[in-house]
């Protein structure tokens, strides 16, 4: 398949609509493009409302937390992982708050989690994916697996009326492969794309730099085919995420991408299925350094810029009221022309 | 009177919570800052929800107009209060999105507005503030009635149950009053004050700093005075909406701040009243150089920056779900001490 197009129709009445209105030209500033993003990604001018969001979190445990690369253990993840069954995850507070649905699935949890719903664990690819630096992150089977399973939830969403997704990680660890995704995909080194993820020492960060740096190195010339850098260098949580991106765009859904898991994700997805990008918004930028240039590389500019640095989607959760925002301002501010001949 | 002093004991109360959530250190970022921000002002621990938000929209004119500092004509204004009276303003679309309650006040307007409700006219000060860079805006009588004004309407929004309180502006040419107060009050120069308002030209701009450089030279030593400054260099609206704050801040009622002229009134606010300023949070960034001056010396630093330049309170209305996220997270996240013995 490959991603649907935009409607450049849509999108243009509604620029045109926009320069109407009875507001100074530009004044709306980012709420007036974004308004007209959803024009073209929804196919309708004025946009409709962007009642119905589906989150879906993917849950994954990391060999590398074994070397040292972050503030806090694997035994984490799968805590977390039944916080958000019982809504008690930040991301799931920001969801209630707004009126977003919000799933978890565990994809890859270093955790058999049998307490769980199948909801949960049905689609489980593997028991915490491989320290990147030492081997690849799973085999190209389980990669495509993850994939599938990424474009199952996203078709479940939109097929259960969607207007907008997002997606979400949980995983102690996550933040290296991710930046290592967008160093392969970028081609810029471990020392630019290092950040501390949940709060790693400077001890800690300096391992985690090496062991970006390691991996990159060990993938070598592989990691420019993007399912081959998805299983290097990623983890099947990571690629359940990039299944998820890639099947929105192919099905024409919009996506608020969150901070530097989904925004490596994206990166990948743009690479598997090119013109993905055009279903994407940007919810909030994340102090990771990998995730402003990624957001650059993409041409997307956040909405948020907060210092949220929780993952779990919340940034983007926290940004839906202004696309909710956008869409009114742009349906229901009155035309210059009304205001005038009043 | 003076201004009410903030709950020390629940902000302390919110920073250990916030400290104690089952989130990284700080991974909330300003949302962490903002929730802890609510307790104080709400002397509640963990906060409550920021549910009945009030926007007064003070609605003048000024003489400057007649001088080509702006983009539009003074005889957009009163078309505006009718598009504010019918619910179509920007501000109007985001008040609804958003569930709070808006209400337009013709303080100041050069237009007798003769078929608008008694709610919007019955406390008109004058048509039309003077030109600064001739004259006073008004007499320190007049001003006196706008600041009472401003009060009255923080009581009616109290009284009926204000969690949260917005001012709004509306009237072309407001930039230039409102950069004027924040030069006197900043002692800073017309050049670094003087922006593009709702979008005048390079001449119209150029014209503009001469206006407010001849306004704050004639005001001289007056200026240090907060009544008299504002007497002659704002306006009735301007006054109205100091009025508004010094109010707010009086009873213990948080406002969220808009742009470059609600932060010029919180100046003078805090002016009049020392102390008034642990009442406000900043809603957005304005483009308007003069706003960033302000904030600055507040100390307060915005929630969004989306280049908007609507005016009419409208940035603030948009950053409302923050806040209410904000609460929402203090509240409703799990505690880590729960996810570790769960």
């Amino acid at each position: 398949m490959s991603a649907a197009q935009v409607n450049r129709a849509t999108a243009s009445a509604a620029q045109e609509r926009l320069a109407g209105l009875a507001t100074p030209p530009g004044a709306l500033g980012r709420l007036g493009e974004a308004g007209v993003w959803l024009a073209g990604v929804q196919g309708a001018c004025p946009p409709r409302p962007v009642d119905d969001v589906r989150i879906v979190v993917f849950a994954g445990d990391h060999g590398v937390v074994d070397h040292g690369v972050t503030a806090f253990p694997s035994s984490v993840t799968p805590l977390m992982v039944r916080a958000f069954v019982a809504g008690s995850a930040g991301a799931c507070v920001l969801a209630r708050q707004h009126g977003a649905q919000l799933r978890v699935v565990d994809v890859s949890v270093d955790d058999d989690l049998p307490d769980l719903p199948p909801a949960v664990s049905a689609g489980k690819v593997m028991r915490g994916s491989g320290a990147i630096h030492l081997a690849d992150a799973m085999t190209t089977q389980q990669c495509e697996q993850a994939l599938v399973l990424g474009a199952r939830l996203a078709d479940e969403a939109i097929d259960d009326g969607a207007d907008l997704l997002i997606g979400g990680d949980m995983g102690i660890g996550n933040t290296t492969p991710a930046a290592a995704l967008i160093g392969a995909s970028l081609g810029v080194p471990a020392a630019e794309i290092t950040g501390r993820g949940t709060g790693v020492d400077d001890a800690g960060l300096s391992r985690k730099e090496q062991v970006i740096a390691t991996a990159l190195q060990r993938a070598g010339a592989r990691a420019h085919d993007p399912m081959q850098r998805l299983s290097a260098l990623g983890g099947a949580d990571l690629a359940a995420h990039t299944g998820f991106l890639v099947r929105a765009a192919e099905r024409g859904v919009p996506v608020l991408l969150d901070g530097v898991i989904s925004v490596a994700c994206a990166l990948v997805a743009e690479d598997l299925q090119p013109g993905s990008v055009a279903w994407f918004a940007a919810g909030h930028r994340s102090p990771e350094p990998a995730q402003s240039l990624a957001l650059d590389k993409l041409g997307l500019v956040p909405l948020l810029d907060l210092g949220m640095r929780l993952g779990e989607g919340s940034g983007a959760v926290a940004a839906i009221p202004l696309l909710r925002s956008a869409s009114a301002l742009l349906t229901d501010v009155a035309l210059l022309s009304d205001v005038l001949g009043s």
